[in-house]
């Protein structure tokens, strides 16, 4: 099997090795500048903070059909230990085992390879079960903060949440932002709602994998053509699943992370943002999501947080 | 064995129990208002955004000293795997296993307790085995976000690091205030920098934990007195270690997280925030030190970033 | 709620707190002399290895029903690294998260605890998250090798594998053990086998899990009077499940391991073993069923094998 | 760099593949007849069992030299948990995540390639981050258990135990093979004693680890002229280390586990066994040294014992 002409023909036009040089691990977030985040702060006008992430529990997102993306196990490894003798401070400690892409988190550009080629066309097998991701692994992103712009798709199309089947498209996005009154720039950092992760929280983890709505292959390039500097969203698979086009898996992926470099995240909880976007009729704000520095890991947990 | 009169003491002299409600989780953060957020987002002249992490790996700043505190196991569980068939995209994914304060942390309020309470009052047996931390775990502080101070005592005291037997005093902190032209005010997040990091960053863990320069226990008053949010430092212990008074281990956590009802970081590190803050002649910042939401711990790796 | 009186009334019937000695950590492991083990080696007549352990691996047997009792999660942590320099010798190595229940496992004595005591009249608080089982852990039982006999029950009742509403009473126990041809004596491991696991084996690890048939609330007075070392059979929950009693939860669990001292063993799969006495007409063999050395554990993942 | 002339030329001397068949896994197992276990049984005389492994703790043998190669960190995960309501009965629970070579443990033939190659000559890419290895696993080894020899060299050379630079000779398993008494069959488990394992138990694990006495590169043809099964010993390195030749690292690993498929273990306590051994004046015994059965697994904890 080989990734069909539509794809690499798409692959073309977003395609984006070489543009920061080429030994270039971050992309995108190269257009997150100093500008951008000084009129990200200038988006805070009423404090108001707005958590992300799902919570980090036994009980998450994942059902076992991805392998080895464990939900957290959380246990304690001290409760209550007078560590000094009888009668002195007492202190507790946990220790956790995880999949970094389990919950809300951010895929790093390497958590994605085709044809043998990670971002930069740097070779796939530059990740190694020893150290990882030796390329464009997480820790090499030092920081997320920027412009996020919220594009409420479910309430621009006036539904609660997108069907499983529904490919979100460039016109989806259009409209979002129309609703949102606010213009995506290069560096910005785009949040798009379904609405999916309500399926989750109301307790069928299955259903919330699938079927799943999410971004159309088409979306890529209008992500390109604003220069967006990451794309997260409320759904586990990023992109629609099943996917659009019969045999091409995860083909929103592999234009994002290896052509365009752009991070995607996923499982992101918009529902609390979206109220707030609405009732304040502002859809932009600063937005902080920095990633965990697991040294060469290929995704990190992220606790993102819009302040408004 | 029980604590001294001296510790209970500061300790009547500095609890917040009832402050805010019998039922309360968050203490302090309750003074981070959104007048205080707005304030913080006014600080962001720049853009420039500083990461305070240490990276997550093997090799962190846990000498096994700390029964149970690990440093994190990385490990690869998918290595460019093409999931859906051979040609097709290939994922790879990570795992990990960790002690939560191994690294850069927050120390939830449960995180410590003393003749059998925690902050508020509460029975030191709500934390369990099943489920951790039933009251005041750190998935009950949904955001940290504030204006951040840096004090930093070491280039007040004209030092690169203070020595090993340093406790830092109030009188340490209105010198490093006086430095910064700022003046601490009711919800800041306060960051003490004593250089102490440098040691680990040189590659020598042993020394970096033991001896350590820290807070002195006359601090929490200085705290409490501004009615500061919460407080991060640069050492493994965060206190003076060993303690200013035989046999008093740990009165700091104690006075801090329980009877004041205050958060603290450790393992920061502030050394590229000293050199911005002394380029720019800036010592306050929008600060973003969001937890992870891990259900029942009692403490959170974070991945805090300074904007300027 | 408080446990009846029936459950008193057995208890008192099994009771051996006091029999080994006050500080007495093995239980009816005691009961394995070096005769025992003369004998044992004695059954051994063909040579044939029959090993009665489940796979270990992501896709074992648990739910995630019972909380933190996870399937091992395996991943490499080196892939064929030329540690010493390209061209060298190459090594890989594995780590593993996993519940020391998860699998095929010994329960120790210190597993299970009713109105505040383990076995011996120990307290229960003894264990604790820093250092787990001080008294009767794991780590405590330096061996298990002694005469196996496998009690059919399945095969003596003329079926595949017993309902998942039937309780293994005395009566089951006294016919298996007359269809083996073999008195079952003080110190043998006896293993029960219901053909519970094929329902795992065929793919449903729900069903495997619940109804379960197992073992009787009245089985303890039989392994009592036959002053049996230890028990294993081959369900996940070792007794019937739900329970004959109403909101009599576990009893068999706390008569065996804490009034009697005697542990326990589950999900061992017994079809091969079934299968190997059935064509040999033997019931009785070499059983080694060494627990891996946890310090402090509960529990402890096994591998056994019956050698005929 | 590639491994020289002499490496090659013993490896032509000792090796296995194709002699039971292309696709074979078992390597030097497959000698374990059932001729053999039965001679293993009949070395049962007094019914002394001797348990071979190390404590699992977190001070274990590793010092963090290995990446990866982690301690075991136990937790609980319940505590008396009274699972179905207050007053019933109350179970605890506990996680691990460990090294699989970390401890006392097989490798299994998997864990070693030279030049691109595993036992039997199939490629070292069959072992992947996605459900390791796919050859030679340790689950593909159903059962160890044998006659065990143990060669007390230390004793034969009249030493509590070897010199960090002590190489073992072909010279030094002759004379520990007159020592014992017995002559090293086909399908036998020769457990070789240094004695070097009293470094750990005195709490010096560098000391333990590096330098260290063990098998020299002439070894493995004495193995492979007697068809041994499988070697152990109580080193952390099994072969002597640092190595004989210079830049000629680990090369009894690739002998024995690549070219001959025999499985090695290591970290093994041998003195008490070797006390036992000199007591009864019987060197010969039957072991039971079962896998867990990771499925994937390069390696595995082992809990072996002696039957004398």
């Amino acid at each position: 099997m080989s990734l069909p002409d539509e794809f690499h023909a798409i692959a073309k036009r977003v395609n984006n090795w070489g543009r920061w040089g080429a030994d270039d691990e971050l992309g995108t977030l190269n257009l997150i500048t100093d500008d951008v985040v000084r009129e990200a702060a200038a988006c805070v006008r009423s404090g108001l903070r707005v958590p992300l992430a799902l919570p980090l529990r036994e009980d998450g997102v994942q059902t076992g059909m991805i392998p080895g993306r464990v939900n957290p196990l959380h246990a304690m490894v001290q409760i209550n230990q007078e560590i000094f003798g009888p009668g002195t401070v007492a202190c507790s400690d946990d220790a956790v085992t995880m999949g970094l892409q389990a919950g809300t988190h951010w895929d790093a550009l390497s958590h994605v390879s085709h044809s043998g080629r990670l971002y930069n066309g740097r070779p796939a097998e530059t990740i190694t079960a020893h150290g990882g991701a030796a390329f464009a692994g997480i820790d090499k992103v030092p920081h997320i903060v920027s412009r996020g712009v919220l594009l409420d798709v479910a309430r621009a199309r006036g539904v609660d949440r997108l069907d499983g089947g529904h490919a979100v498209t460039p016109e989806d996005l259009d409209a979002a932002e129309e609703l949102a009154g606010v213009r995506v720039r290069p560096g910005d950092v785009v949040l798009v709602r379904t609405g999916q992760v309500q399926v989750y929280l109301a307790g069928d983890k299955h259903a919330y994998g699938y079927p799943s709505p999410g971004l159309s292959v088409r979306t890529p390039e209008w992500f390109h053509a604003r220069d967006v500097a990451a794309v997260a969203n409320d759904t586990l698979t990023f992109e629609i699943f099943p996917p659009e086009l019969d045999d091409l898996w995860l083909p929103v992926h592999a234009l994002d992370l290896v052509e365009m470099g752009m991070l995607q995240g996923q499982n992101w909880n918009l529902e609390k943002l979206s109220t707030a976007c609405g009732q304040l009729g502002r859809y932009a704000f600063l937005l902080s999501a920095m990633p965990e520095p697991f040294t060469g890991a290929t995704g990190t947990p992220v606790a993102p947080v819009a302040v408004l």
